[in-house]
């Protein structure tokens, strides 16, 4: 595996493109396009959420199929909330990006990012589509990137070479998202695409791994959005002997979208709303993976913790307390705590000779983990999360006004 | 029933005093202390936090017997893991107590709260202990709710006179607590006092009820702590027929306790960490109650939702993402929202003819109720929240330090 410069155009037969089309008040850009230039084997995960945006309910009746070969996003609104009309825009969308391409509608898969429940400015999108399919390039992956932001404040692309069965291929992405994340995805967005030769069930099982063991494992503010959308495309132009799932070069895929699913899951909680640090969650001891899960979430998500790592306050009482109140079993006289090497706590008490000036170090940092040993059994799990500010409040109290 | 003035010590042989013991580094009261002059039946409600505080641990051993006289509390240091040294602390504030007023250790209860992890300044708290007994005073109940305050602003006692079966009687109570609140308890004290003759069977049974519909459905920050306790001291000098589950009378002392409790609930949400409203989260429609109090709770303790409220900002798409994450069934569509009596969503959305001024006045005030309504059935249900303010984030960021 090798990073590459790029991001989702560092693959080949893949174009983008992201213009402003007049969604964003501030002359932004707001939508995306990403393009594969032969039809695409197509996976995707959606949010799990129960009240789902009309794009992702037209992109999961278009998914089916199986097959992709465009996919058109914007921000700053996520038509989500937004009745019948809202499924006649998101329909509109593909159609015409579709003509406009000359492909089959239901190969274009739709995703919207921004606020719940205004409708999409349909006269303005209309207008700005044929600009944005003009504008798509080997090269466009930035400004793709660009026009799925909300209030992140950097793009996020990633790139891979991988060797599969002997031959180099490439996997790119890009993705969004800095608000409203929790496991089980936010109002997120990664748009991945490569060109290995996939089966379209064996790259269903490689998306649903990398997600489970990246966006499912990041938490920005415990909310989970109406709009999350992972997806990748697969064109096939590598040429390489088409990966069944367990066939040679399977796992090389696997492992390299994971890899870039993580190293995108990460950006995403290091840009999270108003945050200041990343910090992994690392439990040990368990009972059980499950309860590993439970017990580090419980930390990852606790705002008094979330604040403690933004003042750069070693307190661990409130570790202890996010531990007990988890579903997770917790003895308390079992807990062991360190900040990355550093110890601090054992037997569930402050250790008498911890060095609290490292720690303090430690949390100045901007990216660390915390480890944490139940003494119990041999679950374990992670969870990437990120401090609270005074940002975040601020940001989110007035984010429609 | 009638609200009188004061607390705790409005109910005959109830006695009360809080100093300042040197727990607190800035001279205020840490030190609380509540005797009845006669022995009491008891009755407790604890944490249900896996990790448990020394005292905690200490008073539900106590409790056991059905009988106390006395409840000591300190804050500043809620003597939480802090191992076998803590649970020798809490033990020795139990007895010195009881030696002072001469009554048996076993009558004793003990709460403490504050920074865990850190041991009791022991030579501090044994030096004030006298004092404190010797402050006792019918009048002391402000100076006992003072000293049980950590963060909160303002201290909290109500007082009610009730008829029992023909009898006038009295409850009287102090609370604390603004952080770590969530659905099943906090860092929060309420410590109750009748004269009431009442069945310990009974009491625990009025008491439990009382928690479930008042500091069970207020929620903060959806942290919950190691040391909540709620404790009620009956002691029988309203010279009533000793009251009985069921019995005559039983009804108003269950009313009584019921609406002090949820006063004393409503004054710890208003003076939450950081908080400038007091929001009802009031949800119908629901398949169960039980989904109802999932779904007022999911809405309740989103991040996104309480920063909403702290912007005044009618970002209803938040509380949709909020329903659609919760564990209860939630179909869009049938989804109607009120601010206070304004409606502002009907069948999922926005209402055409909402009156969007109309509800930015409403959400202006200190307290409103959001009406949420499922259509799916008739469970209802719910919680008592407060606004997430750029305020939180200060206090909790560096509270230790």
């Amino acid at each position: 595996m090798e990073w590459l410069e790029g991001g989702i155009t560092a693959v080949p037969g893949i174009l983008a493109s992201g213009i402003h089309g007049g969604i964003k008040g501030n002359g932004k850009r707001d939508l995306a396009l990403i393009y594969s230039s032969v039809p695409a084997r197509a996976a995707a995960v959606f949010t799990t959420n129960q009240v789902k945006g009309a794009p992702v309910q037209v992109s999961m009746e278009h998914i089916k199929g199986g097959t992709a070969q465009a996919i058109v996003a914007c921000s700053g609104c996520s038509n989500t909330c937004t009745g019948e009309q809202g499924i006649r825009d998101a329909r509109e969308m593909t159609r015409i990006v579709a003509d406009l391409l000359g492909i089959p509608t239901h190969h274009v898969l739709v995703a919207s990012t921004g606020i719940i429940g205004r409708p999409l400015p349909m006269d303005r999108v209309r207008a700005a589509l044929p600009g944005l399919v003009k504008a798509l390039s080997p090269q466009g992956s930035r400004h793709a990137a660009e026009g799925i932001l909300t209030t992140d404040t950097v793009s996020k692309e990633a790139a891979l070479r991988i060797d599969v069965a002997g031959r180099p291929a490439t996997i790119g992405g890009i993705a969004k998202g800095v608000g409203m994340i929790e496991p089980h995805m936010a109002t997120m967005f990664c748009f991945l695409a490569t060109d290995v030769a996939v089966s379209q069930e064996a790259l269903q099982a490689v998306l649903k791994r990398a997600v489970d063991r990246s966006f499912n494992r990041i938490t920005v503010d415990s909310d989970r959005s109406t709009s999350d959308t992972v997806a990748i495309l697969a064109n096939g132009l590598a040429e390489n002997t088409p990966l069944d799932k367990g066939s040679r070069g399977f796992r090389s895929l696997a492992k390299g979208v994971e890899a870039i699913t993580l190293r995108l899951a990460r950006m995403l909680v290091k840009d999270g709303e108003g945050a200041t640090k990343l910090v992994e969650v690392r439990l040990r001891g368990a009972k059980s993976r499950r309860e590993a899960w439970l017990a580090a979430r419980s930390v990852a998500n606790s705002l008094l913790v979330k604040t403690a790592l933004n003042g750069q306050d070693p307190n661990w009482g409130r570790i202890m307390a996010a531990l007990g109140k988890s579903a997770a079993t917790v003895v308390a006289e079992r807990v062991a705590i360190w900040f990355g090497d550093e110890p601090l706590v054992a037997g569930g008490q402050l250790k008498p000779d911890a060095r609290l000036g490292q720690i303090r170090e430690i949390m100045a940092r901007p990216e660390y983990a915390i480890q944490i040993d139940l003494g119990l059994g041999s679950g374990q799990d992670h969870v990437w999360t990120c401090d609270l500010s005074e940002e975040y409040v601020r940001i989110n109290a007035k984010y429609t006004t």
